[in-house]
């Protein structure tokens, strides 16, 4: 099999967004599989390719990409291993060694890491997406590159401990900051605010740190000592935001830059 | 004195911005104000206007615009009510009542609070930020909008009950958010890494709620309820951001849409 035949197996948040970038780049993926005939079907359909939720049926492929949660890989990497054992086998985790592939008999193997947040309800734009890889061998590495290369992102070689750390790294600068957003919107919608007009801040906030480093740019009363302010507003909260409120502000404060 | 005269009573990060963007919008200010002599001029020489620490040196003017740390700002105003009894006396800040103006004397008062992350060393463009009025009266509130309008900021009514709110709101989404930011960096830095890998992830973040509610854009290990994932990051955390990591995890898991 040559290695533009991709199947794609899973079909959450990044394999979607990974299949809809493939399909765009005019490479549509051979198959997709996911556990449920529902969510294969899913996918499959909004691709126009094969799918099933039994990987025996699959049709061969030059590369197969794992995109499933971090706990169900091993034993679908197996089972991967063992239906396709001269295939090049690839996942997507930044929390999962390379090497785990090779511990359950994959051949020729490795790790393509596209480090954003995929939802299924909005695809994501892999040409602002650094990709960060890694291969058994310089010639898998290449090949990995060259997938990146055709969804247009931007590609990094990484082992699998800095991974590791960016993934690690990534779920504060995301998926907390995100969590942040949320306890905002929760504060507005109690007093029925809109959360639209955060927007702008937000904006600012993310384009803030293309310019200076996040301490540097950090504001607010915790970083200007404002302790009234701070006890104002603590006394306007109560439970996990109080306690967040106290935390986040004590981080501020003690590494506020010198 | 016509409501064109503009006087600014602090020199900090919104000062500056805000007197920046009068001066690019043809209206500079008769003169700025700073405790100190050395903050005073910087601010006064990068607008080319006179300056002062003194108050009671100031020219006459029709609007007072008062721009300091919250814990200051009575004492201030009731300077300012004192010099200037028939102005048009202003605050910027997001949590003080507009009563407190009247309060310490002043006669004709109302609130500017332009909902922004400022910094000195990034001039915001107003534009892009939402500012939010209230006047002592009816005739008040119409001089207050046509500030912003000069400056092209979008503006709405708020009481000072909503302002407070808005404040606080904007405490999570735009200073814990970065101060989220400043943990991730924290973290790439002891690796070695470079945060600007971090930087389309926060971009793509910050964009994704413009089209979905916060929660319904939460992903990530907690999310996903992915324990393997959290438990392997607790592991290689300490101290802080140990703690935030579990804190803002659970924030997460417990309020996940249904």
């Amino acid at each position: 099999m040559d290695d533009s035949s991709i199947i794609i197996i899973g079909a959450g948040n990044l394999a979607t967004s990974l299949g809809v970038a493939l399909k765009q780049a005019g490479n549509v993926p051979l198959a997709v599989w996911s556990r449920t005939v529902e969510s294969a079907s899913l996918l499959g359909n909004r691709l126009g390719c094969f799918y099933s939720n039994d990987i025996s049926q699959l049709p061969d492929a030059g590369i197969v990409i794992i995109s499933v949660a971090d706990a169900a890989l091993p034993e679908i990497a197996a089972e991967v291993a063992g239906r396709y054992p001269h295939s090049l086998v690839l996942h997507t985790a930044g929390s999962i060694s390379m090497e785990m592939l090779q511990s359950v008999g994959c051949s020729r193997y490795g790790v393509f890491y596209p480090m954003q947040t995929f939802s299924k309800a909005r695809c994501v734009d892999f040409t602002t997406v650094s990709t960060f890889v890694e291969g058994c061998n310089s010639e898998v590495t290449e090949l990995i590159r060259a997938i990146a290369a055709k969804i247009g992102s931007r590609c990094y070689d990484a082992t699998s401990k800095q991974r590791r750390y960016l993934h690690l790294a990534a779920v504060f600068a995301c998926n907390f900051s995100n969590a942040m957003y949320a306890m905002s919107a929760q504060i507005l919608q109690k007093e029925g605010l809109p959360f639209e007009a955060m927007l702008p801040l937000i904006e600012e906030t993310a384009n803030k740190v293309h310019h200076l480093a996040p301490n540097e740019a950090q504001t607010g009363p915790a970083a200007r000592g404002d302790k009234s302010v701070m006890d104002a507003h603590l006394a306007m909260l109560d439970g996990d935001l109080k306690s967040m409120y106290k935390y986040v502000s004590e981080y501020i404060i003690n590494n506020k830059k010198k």
